[in-house]
This record gives structure tokens, C-alpha cells and sequence, in this order.
């Protein structure tokens, strides 16, 4: 019998069973258009938190009692969809569960023809990868020579964003929790990495950035971002992708102390979504994909076994226990 | 003999007059290209505030011993420049003195021949008028049919704010400390004024633009920012102009609680100065001299009376104490 996690009740901070539990799904006929799929990799990410809130968000928020989703690759096991058959491998968006229902949206199940392991499209040539491609060189317009502060530089999307930008020819200092976490972003190719667990963000960053940053990926919120008006050069421009830092805490504020210098450094800062860039997947394939399938941008992850240790691994987001792109495997 | 005020300290608070004082002002030969001015109004600007700081600005900072400078409009006495004739009115930087040697920069100091009165080109058609026409039309990108918050509604930028935005076809909530100012703003066309001295910022705005706003247009920064940030629609744009609550205390940081919106409404905040569109300034004339020239959009003015006021002038923008552009008529 197929298992997954259901919504229980709305979450204040952070989630605990009281909010979500795994239970046996009902079994289903497919309809036309459906596939059976067996998961092989779900992708828990921060941005599920929201979905957790009755606060309206990006995406729909998750309804009581139904089943979490979540982005998942697998293998078709039974097809009433035209063009997928048996075995086929595909991506989607029923994650949270180990069989799963998929009403087949042309053009975005199949996965790109190519040899590399299925959860590469969950992770560098998935959301993951198309998040810091796009934030980065479309939100923030990145170019060559510009100095790139990322924070959560150990995380899935930071760490492809350090990547991604060393390959583009900027100078990049990333932000993470602990000496480990920081080795690890350094040995990605960052120029430097700030330990936040050591110490305030902002002296780190005036050190590692003396004559400041063009550039700033936000993936926490709170003093990193400040750090980054404190020390935005003229016409920087700030990528805001997540605010880690918040998710959990709706109802304390965040206080800012350098937000003012927006105006003299002419700061640029911009929300994005993902899917904002939908119809530019192809330009990221494109490029994302020799790098990837040369090994010249690296996976890096941590996987949990069994889709029962599924919210485990989302919880650890929020713990910093993932060093890259945290996976469950089916 | 001229009088200006010197600059005698760096504030860290509101500045008092031991940080200013007013002197005679040594004689001085015209030199080749120099003309004197006998200036007929001084405008006096939040952002000279900023000037007073020993924090790098966007503007250089005004140096101990040195005259402070500004806007100001007037006509030349005395004349070693080309084209510049006694009697001729210009508009220059050496503001804050009754009497003015001026270096001409070619194409910027002669005034348009229009027949208005000179201080409209310290006001709607000087740097009061371009601040408002290019940071929401350009900076904010606002177009007709946009819902148009505007903080600071009643003061020199936010009433021409007021004026352009509708005659741009868009909806304006204009903010303003007290009912008087709030009429005042609404009988600039505004469809609604926010008393932020009646109660807290956002309850009001969220009244006021239930469907939320498209566009902010930022004097203050603070809780109306945070407002702002709260009720953003999709792909809003903020143009961040100035944050007078922050000027005169830069030791306290601002409380947001809504920045976290940024991501789901992928608002778009940016800063800018004034000078960065100089080269736009023929378009601005074009499109705001007629409006100017025939009254569609009109100028309100505080105005003091002599060279020895400016100081009280200058410290009433931090009070709220103008309604439309403070100025110093000598």
C-alpha cells in the first residue's frame, strides 16, 4: 500500500507531528492522462514551510487533510497517458509519498535526455539549479567581475549559486553555519566564506568584501541581509529568493539597521520565484547541462532513506542539517 | 556684506545651532567664469541632512569650517562669464547665503524662458519636480491604472508626487501628519490621505486600498514602509526616495515585520537620487513646464523670510512644520 503525509493543522513556528502524519493512501484507478508513478528522490525544500500558513503565499497553501506535494522524480509503473509508458523516468510535483498519482502536463514530466542520476532533476538541473541560475543571473543581474555575497552557501540553491557564479568569472564570498559548512563552500570555489555561528555577519563580511558587494543572493533574511545594505556598492542589486531566517517566526520583526542605504548606493532589491523564469528553462538547460554532465558544477547532498524519514528531512532544514540539496530516497 | 551659514560640527541628533552658524561672508574677486548671484530664495531639503553626517553619502559631505550649500535661484550682479549678462536669473548650488559666487557650468545654471516665477525651478520645476517625475515614472516605472501610495504627501516631493500621479491617470493614497494636511493632500487630487498621526500606518492603508498597492513612493521609510511591504500587490515597485524618520537617528534600527513579502510579491524596491536621470531633464521640462505654465499642476509653499531663518526652516521639515516645498525668500 502506497504511504504519505498528510496536513493536520496549520503550524505557528515550527512543525511538529501535531501538523502533519504519515498514513496509507487510498488506492485509485488512474484516469486518462495519469501515470502510476513509483518515487525514487522526493525534495524537501524551506519554501514548504509557507505552504504550511494560512497566510496567503506564492503557492496555494496546503489544505487539512489532504496530502503534502512536493517536487519528486520516479519511474512509471502504469500509464493512461499518451507518450509514457513503463519504465519511463519522469519529474513532478506529487512528492511527500512513494507512489504517487501524476496528471501529465505536456512538456514538463519528461525528464531531458541525459545520462545522469534521476535526482539531478531535483536538484542542479531541477528547481534547485533553475532557482540560482535565475535569481542570480536574471534577478540580479550577475555579470563577470561583479563581487557575490550568497547566503545558506552550504544549502542546495547557495551552493549552486556559488557554482554557477565562479564559472561566470565573479568573485564570490558565502555565508554558512559552522567550519565545516564553510570548507565545503570553499571548496566549491568560493573566494571566502563567513561563519555566522562565530560571529555577527556583518565585520566578516567588511573583512571578506573590504570594497563591498555588487551582488547579494538572499536566502535567510535578518542580519545577513543587512549585512548586505551595509555593504552594497553602488547599483548592487539583491536577489531575494528565501528568508530562512522567518519562516518559522511570522510574528517577530526583523530589525534593520542599513536598510536607509538603499538610496545612496542605489540598492536594486527583487523577489523571485522560479517559475517566474518558466519559459526560459530551455536557455538553462542549455547551459546548466554540460556543466552538470561534465561534472564542472558538482551535486552535492544529503539523503534520507524511506519516504517515513521524509519530514525528518524537512525539519532538518531548518536545523542546518543539510550540506547541499537534501533528498529523501524512496 | 553677504551672510551664509557655516558649518560648525557633525550632528548626531537633530542638528542645533552649535553645529551651524550664521557669518559675514569674506569678500571675494570674481575670477574668469564666475558670476555673483543676489539669490531671491534658498531651498532647504531633507537630504542636506544627510550632508551633515560624517557617514560617506551620496553627496560629499559639508565640511567643517566651510559654507553649507544648496539650491537656491537668483539674479546675477556682477558677471565674468560668457553668455551671463547683470540681470540674467539663474539657478545654482551655493544656496544657504543671501549673496553668491557662482561657477557657471555650461547648460545647467541659465534658467528656461518661461514666465513663471523664479522659485519654480527650486520647486515643480527644479529638483523638487524631477525627484517626483522621475522616481515614480522612472524609478517606480508607475503607469496609468496603478494604485499609488505616496508617504510624506503633503511635503515638497510628495505633493508634486501627488499631482503628476493623477494627471497619469493613476489612484493615489497619499500619508500626512494631521487633518489639515491630509485636506490639503486630497484637494491635490489624491483619493485618499492616510493620518499616520491618527493612528497606526497599515489598519488605515489597508482601508484605504483594499486590493493593494502597485506603487510606493517612499519619504519616510519606517512604519509606512513596512506598510508598504504589506500591502504590495504582485511585481510592485518601490521607489525609495528618502526616510526622514531615520535622518536625525541613525543609532536605532527600523522594525519590519512585512519585508518577508518581497518573495511572494516579487516587489522590486530601488533607490535613487536625482542627478542619476540629468540627462532625462528635456523630458521632464517638456512634459512638466506646460502642466507648470498653466496651472494643472499648482506649487504650495512655506515660506521664511531672510537669509537668517534657513536654519529654522531646515529643522521644520524634521517637525512636519511645511505643507508643499519649504523655502527662504531673501
Amino acid at each position: 500500500m502506497a504511504k504519505g503525509w498528510y496536513f493536520k493543522a496549520h503550524p505557528d513556528a515550527l512543525p511538529t507531528l501535531d501538523h502533519v502524519e504519515l498514513r496509507d493512501i487510498p488506492h485509485a484507478d488512474l484516469g486518462a492522462g495519469q501515470v502510476r508513478v513509483r518515487n525514487a528522490y522526493l525534495s524537501v525544500d524551506p519554501y514548504m514551510r509557507g505552504r504550511m500558513t494560512k497566510q496567503k503565499s506564492y503557492v496555494p497553501g496546503f489544505q487539512i487533510g489532504e496530502l503534502l506535494t512536493g517536487g519528486a522524480v520516479g519511474e512509471v509503473i502504469e500509464s493512461k497517458a499518451d507518450g509514457f509508458a513503463v519504465g519511463d523516468r519522469i519529474s513532478h510535483m506529487m512528492g511527500w509519498r512513494d507512489e504517487a498519482i501524476v496528471d501529465i502536463i505536456p512538456g514538463v514530466n519528461k525528464l531531458p535526455p541525459m545520462d545522469v542520476p534521476i535526482q539531478t532533476f531535483l536538484h542542479n538541473l531541477g528547481m534547485t539549479g533553475a532557482t540560482a541560475y535565475f535569481g542570480l543571473l536574471k534577478t540580479a543581474s550577475a555579470k563577470e567581475g561583479d563581487i557575490v555575497f550568497v547566503s545558506a552557501a552550504a544549502g542546495a540553491v547557495g551552493s549552486a549559486v556559488v557554482q554557477i557564479a565562479k564559472k561566470k568569472g565573479m568573485t564570490v564570498i558565502g555565508s554558512a553555519g559552522g567550519a565545516d559548512k564553510c570548507a565545503f563552500v570553499r571548496s566549491l570555489g568560493a573566494d571566502a566564506c563567513i561563519d555566522y555561528k562565530a560571529g555577527p555577519v556583518l565585520p566578516q563580511l567588511m573583512a571578506a568584501a573590504p570594497d563591498g558587494i555588487d551582488v547579494y543572493f538572499d536566502n535567510v533574511g535578518s542580519d545577513q541581509l543587512d549585512a548586505a545594505f551595509a555593504t552594497a556598492r553602488d547599483w548592487a542589486r539583491f536577489a531575494i529568493c528565501g528568508m530562512i531566517d522567518r519562516y518559522n517566526d511570522a510574528t517577530r520583526g526583523t530589525e534593520f539597521n542599513y536598510l536607509i542605504r538603499t538610496i545612496p548606493a542605489r540598492i536594486r532589491m527583487q523577489g523571485f520565484i522560479v517559475s517566474d523564469y518558466a519559459a526560459d528553462m530551455g536557455q538553462f538547460i542549455g547551459e546548466m547541462g554540460p556543466w552538470v554532465a561534465t561534472g564542472a558544477i558538482t551535486m552535492n547532498e544529503t539523503v534520507h532513506q524511506g519516504v517515513e524519514t521524509s519530514f525528518d528531512a524537512f525539519l532538518g532544514l531548518f536545523a542546518g542539517a543539510n550540506t547541499g540539496k537534501m533528498l529523501v530516497k524512496i
